[in-house]
């Protein structure tokens, strides 16, 4: 019954007691690298490795940088580039404490936006992805480097979509759907792995079921965990009054927040079909005692009698001291009418047993 | 115990990272047929396999023209459609990811309305119906050719009720009232079996039940997910500020709206009958343990005293060695008293057994 | 366990797919009888059987007109007397679709409003009452013929309280108060009917008790779903901008509201007693298992070690072959010896069940 | 297991149908007696049982009268006063039906708040107190004679707090306060109470503990209903734009809003142990079960096989007839080997259930 | 079984009917001491343990004074603060009755908060934390004096991040920020706890687990009772229209707030999770009833044949009076048979509990 567990988030890492906006950084934080994209309609630029003064020359040459930001493990960095930008350091304190919920704040001169992404851990973690969408950059920064954003990539380079023809706004509304769209085959396959289950304890009450569909529930409620924060965060963006966010981006946001609609109602009928499941695995149980029980019973009530009558005729009465002690051992036919009488009584009783339906369909 | 599995709805469809409107046809979808209303209060036209050319034509003449497109195979007719019609290509979209909510998008011209129809198949799938409402005509998407909207084309050949009389606005009303109306067969079935379901489950608890309960709950929770957001579907129309929908058709919206109130008290009331189905279910099994530890106890307690005294007179003590050896064996009524013994203790644990209730009205 | 079963809410007749405003009568419906009163402060006619014709030369003279239709089965009737009032048809479809929900919907020149009464038969169901409000008439529909208007109809004859000399909305409250007051009864005397459950449970787990408290829980699941929309009914009466209601009896409304309030608190409360009736039934089946496995196992600990004693100087090894062979069979007082062995061990052993409290008190 | 049930509230006592505004005394009311308070910050007037007219000449002398009446029994008086003050039929009906929920109803010149106060009874009743609050008066209707205002009454004798310098508004206040003060204590006790049968459920399962925690449940849901209500009724107070409730006083009636919010805090915290319990109690009796199945088992299973070996050596198959038929009998060590044998299946019984932990810690 | 209890929190003090605004200290109180900061950017005067009339004098000469009493055993100190700053007596009653919950109140010059601080108890208690904000000061009260303002302290002498460059209210966020941020520790502890639990339960059911979920359920509700109401208290800061907070602090109170949304997602997974052990824990205990059944049945089943069959054998039929009389006991082969019998029914029935998996696997 060894169940691989899942580590503990571990979940906020800044000192209790210091003073707001201090960068700590984790120090499994993975290398930082830095890429940078800029692009219009017609040109393009890319570097998958800038540094942090590079980057002050690319950007606003032309009119949408997407700077990169992959592993959280250069602190030096991380914190020049904040001051590049003129970044808020409650929202850069953020960015490194990799347990937020998904939200947008807005500041002045750009939006703050979390989001999380299903990690690619067996169990149902979530990566932190944090973005600063100002008026001709989106900044972005993930944990790990991993491949989430690499359609977006080959889209801006293969110009696709109306990606390049878009400004920042819609380079951000495409990086939380390509994040938004990471949870469906997630969910799919926890409903597919729930179907399974389903039938597992439908058919047979396993003891290590119980333990499975707890799992089951305790995952579902990460994904609801993960997932509700995100169709807040895009209301909000739906509804800003920042003119960062074009109205034509925001019927895409709307698509982008049907979308968290559909998984949010997706995790709810899986979490109540994980509930149901509990009653069926104890009804199951119950059902299979009921079995167990019957089975002793049956024995029980058919050998006792019997048992009784050998133990009745092998009592000791000295049949020489009266004709009254056990003439039956004496008689002809006794052993045989002992038999007879045995057999009687365990077809009576199976008889019993079977018009009260303990034995044929089930047992 | 075998059960017949629902199919899993697969739920999306276009690829993960894919730009947003990509339209990309299901690979099980059937054969696109296009039929064509055109009417209004005095004439009426009807073309039951229109081109999509041939639409640009009937468009436009009378004040009111129902494009009625069956089956979603022909992606490039339905392209073409939208770009006649110059719909949104998100809405698009939506119109072939048969996996939507039912919902209400307002577009500069014309409104995009999706509602889902309980399907044929056995168990409570349903089906995307996806429809434009525009100034002078309406447009319907249904994935598969169906009867549901029967009624209304006979009812506009056969000038019947107000149908030819009132705007496309007033048809758009006409179809999602007939989707609406196909829930109540369904319920009320599903409400039947239900019920079937309770006399089956007060009656007796067979292991069996338990599933099916399951299952009912489960095509509970389906139908409340599809009738849920027709609600607020029909809520938006109703308080719609454009003039797409008029204050007369928003009248009997309101009725409609009515419908679906109606609809969901029925699934939660039923929900909760199932719910508390899985008590009674449990108290049953729990009810029948109990019967089958009576006829157990009942059994031992009154044979294991009788087989103490039968076994205790065949014990083998020499009588020959002491007078104080089982002297009972050799007294002239010793058996007999052995017997009376036996049938005095049986007669009081039955009587007690009697006192308790153990015996007689249950067992 | 034959349990007498509601008859099922068929819910809904008109059929699928029919135009809106389709007026269908129940075949089962009753006889229609309308009676009409006139009246104001000092003048009164009633009339109790009058033609739909007579009914347009009543209406007009006197300040308020109520027209009491009781029974729908003459649809013709029906039909023109909608006519002669101009009453908009969605409304009058829901006048013979005996399956609405309470609600009030404002027209022009009238309100429709509906209302739920509880019938009489054994279980809770209801009936519909519907009422058109104009500014000098109300119109009420009866499914069938009954007694709850009885008082009303003598405080106008018998010019008590202020009926006299109201207006029309104020009557229309005098017909709904009589309504609500209708479920008072209904509510106490199911509320007794729990009480007497919760005895019952309490006392003894009898397994036809739990089918009770489902139809228990069933009914009181009726009664709130007949309930709560009064209270929006009533909500939607108090807060109409409409003219047809003056603050003077919205005062009389609100004092209606708050018995509504009062009704849903106490099937609410009812509710939650019937809820945890099901903890308490439970528990009380695992006790009575408890006391069941109690008698058994302190018979069956108790007579197999006497047993064992008894089947063991029971064996047959040859004392003549060897001085190891049972000698205690030829002891003087081994006979003697055995008994009090075996006294012993159930003595011990009686008083180890006694010590765990298994004897005494609860068995 | 009696228990001590409580009288069921009869709720309601207007007859069904009565005409709105009807005063019927509860035939169970007690003697009415009518104590009168006048005063200002110098000067105080009180009577202990003042008589209907006798008020009039008091009232409007000083700024601020409390008529004080205890005991609904004298309908007469009642009427009376209602007429003096001017007060509307359906407030004064409220004040003799004594089932009302807490609430605040503004009239033109005064403001009608009835609150509810934990009754002396065992069991968490409620008394009703209504109170009318008008420009230069505060009138209070109780059901019984109490002490619930005596702090109130000595601290306007005594001149203590700013009681003697405030409006009626502040008595009003006062009053209030003084009510929800005392469930206080009620909330307390029953907390206390719980804390026993926690420690009572945890520490053993008997069957009368399950009627004590549904009890408990009953008690606390009642206190739910009493309480929540005086939420909303302070509430409005507080919200009120009457400028019979100064800005002053309205600080003093957040605090006692804070109070109430603290109190159902209270209540909803014990309700959520409460039903916590059920889950400790059901598993403490499955626990039980588990322990006395443990004991048949080990004793069945120990003894079982001792008695097939004892019954083996019982056979009486004839020696003499062949050298195969049962020679150990006759062995010169066969009684001892059997012996052995019988004692080393014990042990290794015993030892495989130690093994497994059936025994030892906890049987 | 024997839980460490924890005290009762007794929840109010002042006596049932006082009038408000008595100041009662509570008598088990610590020593007050009363330390000062007064600062601004450049300068900074710092006092241990202050005399009341000593601050008189420190206050105003440097924009922010923060005076922070330590326990409130002295009334008399208390009160002359209150007076010295003018506080409303409503607040000061509060300040003294230490089981407030999480507030703001609004007065004209101040405003006064309430926070509540995880107590240094095993325990998850809760210490309150009054304060009252003002133009140029901040007084803190504290039950008990302790550590969880040193960091504060240790930032304002090192003129740490930007704390001695702000307003008071500032040092009010970075107060109420130290209070949220001990809960954080608290939670992971609380979390870590489950974690254990949950592996406990899921590897074997002990009786005193149920106990043990029931203090963590118990656990969670206060954490969440008293995180609940901080984040009302902080939405109240962020939204309150008083010119005391000013929009740069409120940025970083949104920060707060962050936290307080964080710490409630925390606590409520971890209450599902508790709340699906219990299921968990009744499956499990159901599993071992199971497998003690089995064990039951096993040898019951297989034994009571056997023994049967020696019974059978042990008859005393008399062979000489008949030759029906048991000819198998003078059988030349007659007692190996009867092993072989008893051999094959034992291997037949243990290979029909080893087909069902009775045997094997599980047991």
């Amino acid at each position: 019954m060894a169940r691989p567990r899942k580590v503990r988030r571990h979940r906020r890492r800044t000192p209790v007691g210091a003073p707001p906006g201090t960068l700590i950084v984790d120090p499994q934080s993975t290398r930082t690298t830095i890429g940078v994209f800029t692009y219009d309609g017609s040109r393009m630029a890319e570097e998958a490795d800038a540094g942090v003064d590079a980057i002050a020359g690319l950007k606003g040459d032309l009119p949408v940088t997407w700077i990169d930001v992959q592993g959280l493990g250069d602190l030096e960095a991380i914190r020049r580039l904040g001051e590049n930008f003129t970044l808020h350091h409650l929202a850069m304190e953020d960015v490194l404490n990799l347990h937020q919920r998904s939200k947008v704040e807005e500041y002045d001169d750009y939006l703050f936006i979390v989001t999380r992404m299903p990690a690619d851990t067996p169990r149902s973690d979530t990566e932190q992805i944090s973005m600063f969408l100002g008026h001709d950059f989106v900044l972005t920064f993930q944990e790990r480097p991993g491949h989430v954003f690499d359609p977006i990539r080959s889209r801006i380079r293969g110009h696709k979509g109306r990606i390049r023809t878009s400004g920042p706004d819609y380079l951000a509304y495409a990086l939380i759907d390509a994040v938004i769209d990471n949870y469906f085959p997630i969910i799919e396959r926890s409903g597919e792995a729930l179907e399974q289950l389903e039938d597992r304890v439908v058919a047979k009450a396993e003891p290590v079921l119980m333990g499975e569909i707890h799992d089951m529930k305790r995952d579902l409620l990460e994904l609801r965990r993960a997932i509700w924060p995100q169709r807040e965060m895009l209301n909000s963006l739906i509804r800003t009054e920042s003119d960062l966010v074009t109205d034509t981006t925001k019927l895409y946001l709307r698509d982008c927040y049907d979308h968290t609609i559909q998984l949010m109602d997706m995790v709810e009928t899986d979490r109540e079909i994980a509930l149901g499941l509990v009653d069926v695995y104890l009804s199951s149980l119950s059902n299979r005692m009921n079995e167990i029980m019957k089975v002793l019973t049956i024995f029980a009530t058919v050998f006792m009698p019997l048992s009784f009558i050998a133990g009745f005729y092998g009592m000791n009465f000295d049949r020489g001291a009266s004709p009254w002690n056990m003439p039956e051992l004496g008689w002809y036919y006794g052993y045989p009418a002992a038999i007879a009488m045995m057999a009687i009584v365990a077809v009576v009783l199976i008889a019993y047993f079977r018009r009260r339906r303990w034995i044929g369909r089930e047992t």
